[in-house]
């Protein structure tokens, strides 16, 4: 099996995406890997792996690798003699933020017809909005935190403080405020609104218990992470949450009750529902009062959240196996053919 | 202004987007057009107007034209390493069903920068399930039927009769079927099954009010068709429908109150939101006891409901010319620099 890591993209987490990449080379040694990087202006590129470093892509010099393109018979390489492909057998998306996490790349691989470790496009548009992820967590049956929505054209006025303002669409906590007073509102929501028009407002609650769950189904079965309790700095920033894209190391498990253990994997599971199949996602859990809310869906986490699992390379190699399916569609022309003889001649 | 008709697709609903480009090709022939087929395998293929009738499909006639691939420079001609592109403004996405309104198509348009007509990524997605539009109505305060909703393992024991079983994610009325009492239930399921594993299973009313009103948003407003009463044959069945995707004659406006007409375009305002940007959709209501409903969104839907409007043709360079933008994503390597030092040598 050859395992094609895609990275980069047209993202405000483009970044982030190429940490993931260079951490994950590491951890899947021992597969028979391809790196495909995105450009910012969305040009595709095989990487050699010996040039998976980061100065590579930051000093452009990734502009020199062979430019691939994807289509019906896969990642064509530019040939003027050959009609070579690359003979990659699944694609891992790595592509944290727009491009990965929006639906684009997934609907590209579906479209043609590439087998892909990642989330389906509709599981792609429900977590990268914390709008519609609220609204899919309900429709499942699990709790989030109540919020206040802002659209383009609306500001806040009256909140209750501290509170946390959130970009609807960005992760890696980019663009993200934590306010403690009415001083703070004006700054935050430019800071967010130089990566969203959208936003939404959520109480910050002080030392709430966070839990991180990643896991993903093969074969039938869910197959889960350890439960993480992530350290906190206070206030959550984006560089910290930025080296944990490049986490390799494994990391202890919390120390929980069974039954808050349950209850955590029960909320994962009706998360994760069908629409993530071929996903190996991490959800981010809130506990308060022994209750469990979700906080938000990662589809493609940090690093894939691989230092939460024993056999990381195993489990993917497996999840290659075993993605979801869709019903053959067959076209035989019956109703156009109908609709010839109803219409006449004028559409034949 | 160069505008090209997408259409086709790896869709049940192939069929019926070629008779739809076959209706607009008429509607639109003062503007500029070129045609774009998608084949069942997924090849592009520009079609010359005068190809532009059904058993040139049908036939199989158009594997003969040229066939075209989307790439960053636009649709490249004949060879995707080739210089010669067309020359395209906007696309009009007439893809019904999958590939067009699941998002694949829009996403392979946006991810190439491709100017389109038609529903983003999100907004497929949310319009694509019904299950998701039920809770995206409930979000945006648009109050749907009650139903029940079953997955690939679940089978309904009692109902209340007579009911309505729809696959959850087909449009033009595959594979739904009236349900008159519990005798029609396995049958219908098998049908519904043929197309989608899901299902949902709603109330029938006798004699519902149904009321569909299509429209855009162009410049900061709204603009809409008249409302249209649908002729109704007792059961909806497809081949009904499917001639209403080759409609080109004009329909006269129902008679409602101005109450229920604004509360139809309350309701309508509400669905597009922000999320249907760019598209021209049809949204299709019930009205009981004075109360709206909304029934389903159709973000692409059969022939652009072209002949619900006085002058479509005018709306479609309109909308050309007002389609959503992103906010640019400008990467400078500053994050990726910080982690090289962080990190140290390994990762230079």
């Amino acid at each position: 099996m050859k395992l094609a890591l895609i990275f980069g993209g047209h993202s405000f987490e483009h970044e982030i995406s190429i940490v993931s990449a260079i951490a994950l080379k590491d951890v899947l040694k021992h597969l028979d890997l391809e790196f495909i990087f995105i450009s910012n202006d969305r040009k595709m590129f095989v990487i050699p792996s010996k040039n998976m470093k980061s100065n590579f892509f930051s000093s452009g010099a990734y502009k020199k690798s062979e430019e691939v393109f994807l289509n019906y018979d896969g990642f064509r390489i530019k040939s003027i003699f050959s009609k070579k492909t690359l003979d990659i057998t699944c694609v891992l998306n790595l592509i944290h933020g727009g491009d990965g996490e929006d639906g684009l790349i997934s609907s590209l691989l579906e479209f043609y017809k590439q087998d892909f470790i990642g989330p389906r496009v509709d599981a792609c548009v429900l977590s990268f909005s914390k709008l519609l992820t609220k609204a899919y967590a309900k429709l499942v049956g699990v709790d989030t935190l109540s919020f206040k929505y802002f659209s383009k054209d609306s500001k806040p006025k009256k909140l209750d403080y501290p509170c946390i303002l959130k970009p609807l669409r960005l992760g890696s906590s980019i663009g993200l405020s934590v306010l403690k007073n009415a001083k703070d509102l004006d700054y935050s929501v430019d800071v967010a609104r130089e990566f969203d028009d959208e936003f939404i407002i959520e109480p910050f609650i002080n030392n709430v218990k966070e839990y991180n769950l990643a896991g993903t189904f093969i074969e039938n079965e869910f197959i889960f992470s350890i439960i993480e309790e992530p350290q906190k700095s206070g206030i959550l920033d984006f560089e910290k949450k930025y080296l944990d894209f490049s986490r390799t190391e494994k990391t202890s498990k919390a120390l929980i009750p069974l039954k808050l253990e349950k209850d955590l994997k029960d909320a994962f599971k009706k998360i994760y529902g069908t629409i993530f199949r071929g996903a190996l996602i991490r959800c981010d859990f809130f506990v308060l009062e022994n209750k469990v809310y979700l906080n938000e869906i990662n589809p493609i986490p940090g690093s894939m959240s691989n230092y939460l699992f024993d056999d990381f390379a195993d489990i993917i190699s497996k999840l290659a196996k075993s993605l979801p399916r869709k019903k053959p569609i067959n076209i035989d022309y019956a109703y156009v053919n109908k609709i010839q003889s109803a219409k006449g001649k004028s559409w034949q």
